[in-house]
């Protein structure tokens, strides 16, 4: 088998034993560290396809990587795989201006994306932490979120088309450009978030926005949850434009400000949220009435870059990880309006069973989508992670929330799908997937609980 | 079987012969009429799951039914099937606020949606000329377009959450009201589309967003499609709601301008351009930049909504159909730049086969999509349809476009799918189909070429 892979691919293509790097074996979840059979490197859709035909040929199962910046072990390799890799598959194929979309590879990093877009006068709409090294075909295969959902949705909400190689080799294409296609099942979005377990993207068509103003953004402090979703509302009439509103509990608010050389608020409040929306009067307009009403206690709005950025370095909790070796962000959905009622019986849960523990909450709450912090007293608690997953996602069960806003299931959440997907639909994603793979090799034992 | 359907839906649930409503024989393209063997009128899911079953267990084929406003032939009966209509599960069962969400019954008339939404302060951001009747279940199955796509995208992007019956009568439910969801595939969108061909949607819930302030709307006058092109590029820029871009080519508007009582332009400019945003000093400063570089010639700004009324109904051609019986209306898109360049050689080729036609272009052109109404000389023309057909679909294919935009496939454009989608793909749907409707009972004949 291998060798009929280093003949399609050459033995840059293929790598096996040391020559695969560290990169290769675990994903950002830093679980499941294995090294597999080899590292497959095709560098264009025909070697993907070879590729994947070999592999179907030989019942060979397959790990597509993209930037392995994942945080569910999707992108973990195991012995009996091979990995296949789309960095070489990387690069701008073409920014058609009229169209607003750009034609690219999957293996491209998204910064190297977005800067291409912004060169051309247009906004890459697909934005996160990761953009240094995240690629749009992960990007896509994970549908993932980020920073400014609320302003211009998910990867999946800014795809055009996609081309996908299939399990056996056969090569999916539909790199359409228009915006509006009804003609048939849209598998575009089947691909999108399916985790490499239907097939490869090697290529995709993104949609491209104007390029928005440079934004006002402001760091207010509210005293309460009904405030917070008070404000919430009135912004969204208020700010047509808005971009960001980024909620932090005061617990992750006093513990990742305490790690900056720099104070925001003296006294963190109950709750701290991020407003970002274009510069115009409507914003200070609002800050103001919500001042008189009572809803915002306290107001820094940037005058600068620089201050905007103290902000959002506040909210990434950058210095949290080394702060807290072991920490685990959990990544779940609610309905907006009971965030806090979760986070209050989260909390309360969490730290009933591990007196101690570091717990925090934030999110994208105008996407209804929470973030927990975790991290245990102790060294070594891997075996109590699942306790913790036990109790979040449990209590996400009761409220009807999803047990993954953006992180996608990958293997870490693959044993929960049950809390939020039922039986009758788990078993129809099983019959799609043998329809699609009918061999089974496409990312084996990731989302899809076995 | 009819007596078990009878049985499990009541006497009012299923009827048979002359109780068969017209309405149920045949949906606006006005092609196919038939009469099923029954109409199912299920009040509720459990209902439609004990009909699906009988019928998968007789293997008896069913024709889902909305509002039989759909211009595809997707919704049209036949003889050996049943049809199921969802009239009687109709009704908003929620109204999020917060949540910013409908919880709305498959059957509800997508107008009642609206003013329910309306009065609860939200916009319903799904609205097509069919309001009046359309219902929010075939709104979904066939992925409606229509007026507003620009700014609030199709049905499919603002739908949260859908509750289905497969084919056996199990209920796939997943009401979910959160906006990220990133738990394996997205059932919903391969629903959303798929023209009743992989179960019924009975439930749904869409996403609601605030009501938008009162918009400015104009009439352009534009010289030719380059100054079209320059001026939708810097509407985009100037006016960041930007809720529509409708334009007409001078054939389509010199016809429908000369059906009205009222005259907006003496002469019939190249291209008439329908641009509506939010009322903001910016949208007269585009108009004014716009003809100082001379991209506009001439334009009316709307003084009351009574005067946008009169744009909008020159728009929409509602006396075109009296005044061309036989009319028909293909709904394309493509390459957004090349519309005109497609505008020419179809009205060419269709005028040098059909010498006397009526034939004009309008369209959402800032979503790629383009309507070629179309009107042969002489009385009784079907036969002649195919060769409409052939041509512009032929044309499509050259340039690399959708033979439907926003109609859907139904059987009107069934056999024409290879000229949008690939082999790989139609492969890929019927494997898909056939994992989720193994006995093949839900319309079949639809959307995938027999």
């Amino acid at each position: 088998m291998l060798e009929e892979l280093r003949a399609a691919l050459g033995p840059v293509g293929c790598l096996t034993g040391d020559d695969i790097p560290e990169a290769a074996r675990s994903d950002a979840s830093r679980t499941g560290q294995a090294l597999p059979l080899a590292l497959l490197r095709p560098a264009s859709v025909r070697e993907v396809s070879a590729a994947l035909a070999i592999c179907h040929h030989h019942r060979l199962s397959v790990v597509p990587q993209g930037g392995m910046t994942g945080l569910a072990g999707g992108a973990n390799p195991d012995p009996a795989s091979v990995a296949l890799s789309l960095e070489r598959l990387s690069g701008i194929e073409e920014i058609d201006a009229e169209g607003m979309a750009m034609v690219v590879r999957a293996g491209t990093v998204l910064e190297h994306a977005q800067l291409a877009a912004q060169e051309a006068g247009f906004l890459l709409p697909v934005d996160l932490g990761a953009r240094g090294s995240c690629q749009i075909g992960g990007n896509i295969a994970t549908n993932a979120g980020g920073l400014r959902v609320i302003r211009d949705g998910m990867t999946r909400d800014n795809l055009l088309g996609i081309e996908v190689v299939l399990a056996d080799g056969t090569v999916l294409g539909q790199l359409s450009k228009v915006v509006k296609n009804n003609t048939g099942y849209d598998l575009r979005h089947l691909f999108a978030g399916s985790e490499g377990t239907l097939g490869i993207i090697t290529r995709a068509v993104i949609r491209l926005r104007p390029l928005p103003a440079p934004p006002r953004t402001a760091l207010a402090a509210l005293p309460d949850f009904a405030a917070v979703l008070k404000f919430l509302q009135m912004a969204r009439e208020a700010l047509p434009g808005l971009s960001a509103f980024e909620a932090m509990w005061r617990d992750y608010f006093a513990f990742s400000q305490n790690l900056l050389p720099y104070t925001l608020f003296d006294t963190p409040p109950p709750f701290a949220i991020i407003l970002e929306a274009p510069d115009d009067p409507a914003f200070d307009m609002l800050l103001e009435r919500a001042f008189d009403e009572g809803l915002v206690t306290d107001a820094l709005i940037a005058r600068s870059l620089a201050d905007a950025r103290r902000f959002w370095t506040l909210r990434e909790g950058v210095a949290m990880d080394a702060a807290l070796p072991g920490l685990i962000n959990l990544d779940i959905s609610l309905a907006t309006r009971r965030l806090d009622e979760f986070a209050c019986r989260c909390r309360a849960d969490l730290l009933a069973r591990f007196p101690g523990a570091h717990v925090s909450f934030f999110g994208h709450i105008a996407d209804s989508n929470l973030h927990v912090a975790v991290c245990l007293p102790g060294d070594d608690n891997t075996a109590q992670i699942h306790d913790v997953d036990a109790i979040v996602y449990g209590l996400v069960r009761e409220f009807g929330g999803s047990i993954s806003a953006e992180h996608g299931v990958g293997t870490l959440k693959r044993d929960w799908l049950g809390h939020s997907r039922s039986e009758a639909e788990i078993a129809a994603m099983r019959a799609i997937k043998a329809a699609l793979d009918p061999r089974g090799i496409m990312n084996p034992g990731k989302l899809l609980p076995i």
